[in-house]
């Protein structure tokens, strides 16, 4: 259970549910996620939250796909099982192949188990890198 | 400085100092890394390590520009500083543009941000994210 | 489930009783936590846990709220379910108004990303800040 | 050194060096950190920033100087030391006593700890803490 | 419920039927654990993670026990739920005793206070470490 | 630079200054670690650690090279370098052989990534690890 209620649109203020209104239009679905129920009741942290994700998340000089690759992998690495079950199933809605997420997989795995030995290792950064 | 020597060459190992020059060979350059230097105390863990590392970065289902995005959004949320240094120097190398670091950027920081709140919230998966 | 057992009262050892009747009076309820009742397998653990807590959390130059929500910051960032859940109730129970929380929301939100930020730039600390 | 080079003023694009302005007038100093002249490679990204860190850090439900502890603590927690410096700065400038500073030491340390634990022993949350 | 499906033998490509049975003869058991099952997907990152978990967890200089210790204190710090479950059964398997496992949470508890606190205070690394 | 001074012994409060001289004690060395001096500043956290140090590291079930390698295990994951370099350095005055250290290496590496990928794919825990 979330440590707040997480808000029907009857229980919303007025400024709650019209970002509920907009998540409906920009996402062509009747279903508002946990995720922006549970921020609900807070509307100006909703609404700045909403509005900063539509412009980061927009096609750019990345494709969609490839930032929610990206975003799985922070949300892997933070640990947040709901952000790992939402941005999967985005990425999968935006294409995401078994095969690509097969070798994101691979990927996060590499990268977690080099971190770990440059960090226990405390390896000097090369300057090369620095240039 | 690293909680290992850095071996040079002539200090390494015959196994440690083959995977040295696999490197020097598949990287067309003379330079071997710090990671590598310090990895070569132990033969057997560089040389597996060196190993995955290229089977997982590899072109495949996913280019290894994207694979690079991945791999410093991984390193970062981990703040492993080695890591974001040689794979950000790594991602350039294969042509990354400044737009599309500070589009990493925006999206890294968007996805720490939206997974401190899901945890902070305890949100419930949706059950159409399990679908 | 826990990887231990939840001890009953009858189940524990004198020295966890203890500390169990010590909760109980101090927090003035007759219900001990689960975190206790996993500790009690080894009472000089939970007895060592226990003390500290007490030291720590009472009023001094900070007041109890504003420690539990700065125990609230660390917990999520550890990405600790249980000690959001127990330190969110114990936050509300020591006044937090729903507008604190989501002021605390907010600013745990918005430091996540700009460590995310300022770890991913590895930008080098500014002299002034050492002074 | 950082990934990307620390802007001066008369290399910052146009709407970065507005921000590096406005920063200025907003803290009543010189002097511009670190932090944002790395961000101001990308002003888009950078003026999201500022903007968002003047709205969550003003004045609110939770005073300035209670704001500035829990963004050490979520840094701390996080392991960004940019971020450590900046904020332990900040707090100090925003009146935090050197005891005030050992209470937030100690209250860092033990939600730390109680965290490893809780996580360790996979407590399960406790029934009332969901009411 | 998992991002993936947890493949039953008869759903698997032979590759990762394969890896089952060798688990299963290695273990001598005839259970399979769900982390192999959510691998299956993708017969060659499971392969290379059975055959490099082997190669790593083998006796040597360090007992397979140790080894098993390790393992959970880094899944604790991880946060990973699935990890901590498994290593711990698997310690259990391999002779841990309770009075092991609470010095074990003790440890790791200590770890994470004072790892806190010398992040906290941004403590300069001694010379004498680096010697 | 830490975020306080590192007291000398010249500086400190009788009551730090008391640890200081216990430390050297108990460690028979006149060194006394930058970790002890930038704790100084707030002799009762000072206290409260050292001794809590003491009796968590003793010999006991596990020894105290076990205890080290799971410290250093910890300390990796959590990316503290002060602490990879003092309880490296530990290990090694304690025996830790580089055998060892290559297998420590190994074992933290390989944790770290199937913890990743557990929790990547969301992996749910067997029935039988929680008998």
């Amino acid at each position: 259970m979330a440590t707040v209620p997480l808000l029907l649109d009857a229980e919303a203020a007025p400024a709650a549910r019209a970002v509920f209104d907009d998540i409906r239009a920009k996402r062509d679905s009747d279903q508002v996620n946990n995720f922006w129920r549970a921020l609900a009741a807070d509307p100006a942290l909703m609404s700045a939250t909403w509005d900063r994700l539509q412009a980061v998340m927009a096609p750019g000089a990345l494709d969609p796909l490839t930032k929610e690759l990206i975003y799985i992998a922070v949300s892997v690495t933070n640990g947040c099982g709901y952000c790992i079950h939402s941005h999967t199933a985005a990425a999968r809605a935006k294409g995401m192949t078994p095969a690509q997420h097969g070798e994101l997989m691979a990927v996060i795995a590499m990268a977690a188990q080099t971190n770990a030995l440059a960090t226990a290792l405390q390896v000097e950064t090369d300057a090369r890198f620095r240039a």
